[in-house]
């Protein structure tokens, strides 16, 4: 008998068809003896549709207000989940957040999880209730809703699993697993059966949408194993877990592709102490996370500065960057927006050099010229044009050995 | 500076449009130096279209969860018009059921307000903030999401006021006050400027749908102020208090009509001790409450026993009736959904005589046969023959003089 938490993304609570067949999939392992915790999203494109009333309500929408108003997606689907499953005769009961004892603090919009205190779920697994807890969702120490942002349904169900100790918790979702990249651009691309969480950590960051960055963050912190899987099918998925020797032994697990962010580049800046600061530090203020930075060093104690930001926040960077130009005596500022970054991740890096030279390389013999570079311990990004973007993801799939023999 | 408790009904919030429109409505009041509660509904229809999803989801929905569905309708209303409030620049937070404190008992979809604790509403009326409270909902001790039934956010707002001792708590709807019938069978209806709580709890009970019951109930109960308004009007309601002398000095004070009632006859009941019993246990067991009884002694020692019942509650007291008409030996069963009730209230009928004489001689000038009769201390019932029903409440509208001059 396991502890189970299974969670259902948005297209897999679509509509009340594919509410029961969740149902089917929860009924299923109840009656192998698992006690199961059912963690659900939105109905696909209800969060959207509330975002776009909110902004008919107001231009920029009260964060305090619009968690509120989001909170409800998930109520909906964990209250109709709930109402199914004892139409079909099984005890259970739904939770929101404040019910299900999910603390967080009080950032609207992007809360993170304090604590959590799972009595009441896990008195309701005792008492043989199937527990359907509202995703997405918390309240603050003051009783107000909050919501932990886009796939934070994902962190709901890992810290669930952790506070229960669950043995396993699982992410149903429209994919049957992790891959070694995007199939959509590339062809040859294979499911990876077991990946560790720093692997897939970097994954997640660099743009692979099956998991939200902090949930695997918080299954790293607490070791909870993460089961990746389709909600369409039986099969077995993606486990992220620890990393271990029967880990498959390659050197690069997999490449991402991230088309959101946006490159500034301040021209001619002074080449002195404390002009970065200069710089970065109106950025932060503004609450814009600058993610690449290169400094190219020109004659006559001037300097090209380029960073990336995404593109979410690139108006606001432009104006922040453009006033800090002026009063730096900067000659002009370039901005383009169509970059890609290119990332090849892999544990493996840790213990083999050649990578970044495989990498360079393989982008050089396709002529796919090389904008803006950084590396992390188990990870090489290179900036693009956003043109090349798929044709970098291909040629780099095959460079490192990862094309699926078909 | 006064204390008001607003409650807007679903027409008022049918949209983004009219919940702005009811910011206006707010903001004016908090301007003019009032602090301001606002209670919302849903928006109109909101309501009926969750309950057929959920039908959707089990032809029973479990009445828990169908509650914690249903919550999600006030929830969204009340985040909007926070949102709008405070885009405009005002301090407004929105209260879910459980942030106001408002406890109920565990009588899913149609809960009973126990106690409220408004601690948090107070606090936020002191530091300048209008607070907007989601209606119709609240939470069990064990914190469950509760709905108090249709028509609950009057009880939500009424029970509000009186926690917070309010000036006066505005029930702002889609007609402006109310009428001695209703307009739209008669065109010589009037508004009443002043009502007492026991008069409008009678027309509440006949099918006044413009305010719940319970409303009323709370309202007498703890003395709470209610005007009665149109939110699309600046112009004075029906203010709803206890009874004074300063009340129009009238015998009638309204006309009703109901049309929701079902009649079951079982003839040739034997006519001895206990037989009402073996027919109205059941009855009460199976949750079904029974309006107006009437038995006619037949000869022979058997009498006929009719009685009323909702619309809704008729195709199981049928079911439940034929049973017993069966174990008792009664020859058969005669039912008849096309009936109408009109009632005639006023708190004058305490102290006058010859009200009944003259609602029987009015019935009987247009020969409108009467099949049963009920009285209370301010009002008299007559079931008649459902396709009567208009011509009945026009001629007791001119028969007690409650015509407007037109």
């Amino acid at each position: 008998m396991a502890l189970r938490v299974q969670k259902y993304g948005g297209t897999s609570v679509a509509d009340i068809g594919h509410i029961n067949h969740v149902a089917d999939r929860v009924i299923k392992a109840h009656d192998q003896g698992d006690k199961v915790v059912v963690v659900l999203s939105a109905m696909s494109g209800v969060t959207d549709n509330l975002i776009a009333l909110a902004k008919q309500a107001s231009e920029t929408p009260d964060k305090r207000e619009l968690d509120v108003l989001l909170a409800t997606g998930e109520q909906t689907t964990a209250a109709l989940l709930a109402m199914i499953l004892k139409s079909r005769e099984y005890k259970a009961k739904s939770f929101l957040g404040f019910q299900a004892g999910i603390q967080t603090n009080k950032t609207s919009g992007k809360a993170r999880i304090l604590d959590i205190d799972c009595e009441n779920i896990r008195q309701a697994l005792e008492n043989g209730y199937i527990a359907v807890v509202a995703g997405f969702q918390g309240v603050d120490k003051d009783g107000a809703i909050t919501t932990l942002g886009r796939g934070g349904s994902d962190t709901s169900a890992v810290a669930i699993a952790s506070s229960l100790k669950a043995d396993v918790c699982e992410i149903f979702t429209d994919v049957d697993g992790v891959y070694t990249t995007d199939p959509r651009i590339c062809n040859y691309a294979r499911k990876i059966n077991k990946i560790s969480y720093e692997e897939m950590l970097e994954m997640a960051i660099l743009g692979a949408k099956v998991l939200q960055i902090r949930s695997v963050e918080f299954a790293k912190k607490y070791n909870v194993p993460v089961h990746v899987r389709s909600s369409f099918s039986e099969e077995e998925g993606t486990m992220v877990v620890n990393e271990s020797s029967d880990m498959e032994s390659v050197i690069v697990s997999g490449i991402t592709c991230d088309m959101n962010e946006a490159r500034i580049t301040l021209k001619k800046v002074p080449d002195q102490p404390g002009v970065s600061a200069k710089i970065f530090t109106p950025l932060a203020e503004a609450e814009i996370s600058v993610d690449m930075i290169i400094q190219n060093t020109r004659s006559g104690g001037e300097t090209d500065l380029t960073f990336t930001v995404t593109k979410d926040d690139f108006e606001r960077a432009k104006e922040i960057s453009e006033k800090v130009a002026k009063e730096l005596g900067a000659v002009h500022i370039l901005t383009a927006e169509e970059i890609a970054k290119v990332s090849v991740i892999g544990l493996g890096m840790k213990s083999h050099s050649g990578v970044a030279a495989t990498m360079f390389q393989a982008l050089a013999s396709e002529n796919i010229n090389i904008r803006l570079i950084s590396t992390s311990e188990i990870r090489i990004s290179c900036v693009i044009l956003a043109k090349y973007a798929e044709l970098a993801v291909r040629t780099l799939h095959t460079a490192f050995g990862l094309d699926q023999k078909k």
